[in-house]
């Protein structure tokens, strides 16, 4: 038979995104399910396969769909299960089957994997990493998450769970506290969240230093406000762009030791901070970087269209 | 043709070891060169290229031999090539086509790879690692080095120059200063130079605590005798290991972020001391892990006997 096109699927923690993409990465069709509505992971299984068949049939592509590519939280790609997820309500307490189920359900293969090394395919299969063996793509949003890919392919790890750079810790001694217990992790920092405690810290700090964000007192201080901030040229909100981006460089001298990737891609909400995060970032990546390195490795923004960039990533698991 | 036999070469800073191995990772026949006494990189290959031939006819093992696999400093397993090595006289200036050079006058195809990825290829073939898919190797000697497989591939990166873990930083601040030119690198801490130079710096900062090695005035004092104080119960070498063991740990949690690897094996003259530095290392280890990782990853010390080790891991490239 011949496949031209697969499906994509983007679970998030509300909103579970279904596309039908084709070889060049044009997503022709979408549906969508919420995530949370469901008890038991059974229930939300049947629910999605049955919007996936739906969208094929509606679209009248039966036989033409070569299979599922899925990006979870907490997707283990070794054994197609999605592990026990704190926010996601009918994944709570036990590890749920999904690649299995939506097998059963649609009857098409199914993979699944965490949603960095989805966004890395997306990046290998139709983004800015086209073409190359040894890349590592970092998500910048709620938290910091990794997708590193050697030797052409997905770093996985012998239980499915490589590739946690946002949780390398940073700063060793009176780190940020870490939603994972620990702290001092990189996600601490560099993460949209890292930035606004970041902002919230340097205001803190620094009560003689004027900032349009000190007019923001209804509610707490986002990155997008650094963001809006340092557009306006606010001296503060760049020196958190700043802060960030060297404790980011920083990080990735460590990073490019492991695998050294031909580019590092940033990836996400926060990456649209690029033009202020990078140049602290390169700054201090030139001063630390191991002297074999120098020069060697790219730092790039993902060019991927952000509402796009998830189905597509996952969906080039199924090819 | 049925090949039966390899041939294995570590090329170390003084003396080039030669050895013909079997598919079980036995050594049947030996040789060895000279390393430094060349002065190109040519007259070095042509000597080693004869050695291996003599060796193969003087066994009778004409036709029976696969390749040859090389482990040297600086090897570039992508290009076949020895990078500019400082301590290598013939190497100094320029990168040398070695894999080329060997296959011309021998006749049989070569590879070769830095001395830390060989001993990964190694312990796959012949040691702890034997059917593992993710591990990574943590050469203790001199320096620091590492050999990472991921998915069963050795993670060379787009350069041939990836894992360097020795030179991860885990001392950021007023960290050792290291012979890369940076400071605060693993090496620094976890090689035999580290323990030396930790011993020191203990025996300085406690004047008051007694120990044995205050009995060595006439020479440095090394990290052997280190290992002989702490088999005297000396309580400041105890220190030595346990002080060396708990940053060793600490690095261990964030490379196993990376690639999640199924055991971490520790290989080199250090690892001699792994009854000092396991228990310190496990325990910071189970600290530090993040949660997801925790008890999963074995640390194994090298089962692999060391005068053989380097050969074999050398011939494993070329099966």
């Amino acid at each position: 038979m011949n496949f031209q096109y697969v499906i994509g699927v983007d679970m998030g923690g509300t909103n579970t995104a279904v596309g039908i993409v084709d070889t060049r990465g044009n997503i022709l069709c979408r549906t969508q399910i919420q995530t949370t509505e469901y008890t038991t992971g059974e229930a939300y299984a049947e629910a999605l396969g049955e919007a996936i068949n739906r969208l094929i049939a509606d679209n009248g592509l039966t036989d033409k769909i070569k299979g599922i590519g899925m990006g979870t939280p907490s997707g283990n790609m070794n054994d197609g299960t999605i592990a026990p997820a704190a926010n996601i309500p009918w994944a709570k307490n036990q590890a749920v089957p999904m690649a299995k189920l939506l097998t059963d359900i649609t009857g098409l293969p199914c993979r699944l994997t965490n949603d960095a090394n989805a966004a890395a395919l997306g990046e290998k299969e139709y983004g800015s990493a086209k073409g190359m063996r040894d890349f590592i793509v970092i998500t910048l949003g709620t938290g910091v998450g990794s997708g590193i890919v050697a030797g052409g392919e997905l770093v996985v790890g012998h239980d499915g769970f490589a590739g946690e750079l946002g949780h390398v810790r940073v700063v060793r001694h009176n780190g940020r506290a870490c939603g994972c217990g620990r702290s001092g992790c990189l996600e601490t920092y560099a993460s949209a969240t890292g930035v606004a405690r970041t902002a919230r810290e340097f205001l803190e700090r620094h009560p003689e230093q004027p900032s349009v964000l000190r007019d923001i007192t209804t509610r707490p201080i986002s990155s997008k406000d650094v963001f809006e901030a340092a557009e306006k040229n606010d001296a503060l909100a760049l020196e958190v762009f700043d802060f960030t981006g060297k404790i980011l460089g920083d990080a990735l001298c460590d990073f490019i030791a492991f695998s050294s990737p031909q580019a590092v891609i940033l990836f996400g909400g926060l990456a649209h901070a690029g033009k202020y995060l990078l140049p602290p970032l390169k700054e201090e990546m030139e001063k630390h970087i191991l002297y074999i390195y120098k020069g060697k490795t790219q730092i790039l923004i993902s060019s991927l269209n952000d509402a796009e960039a998830a189905i597509l990533g996952a969906s080039a698991l199924a090819w």
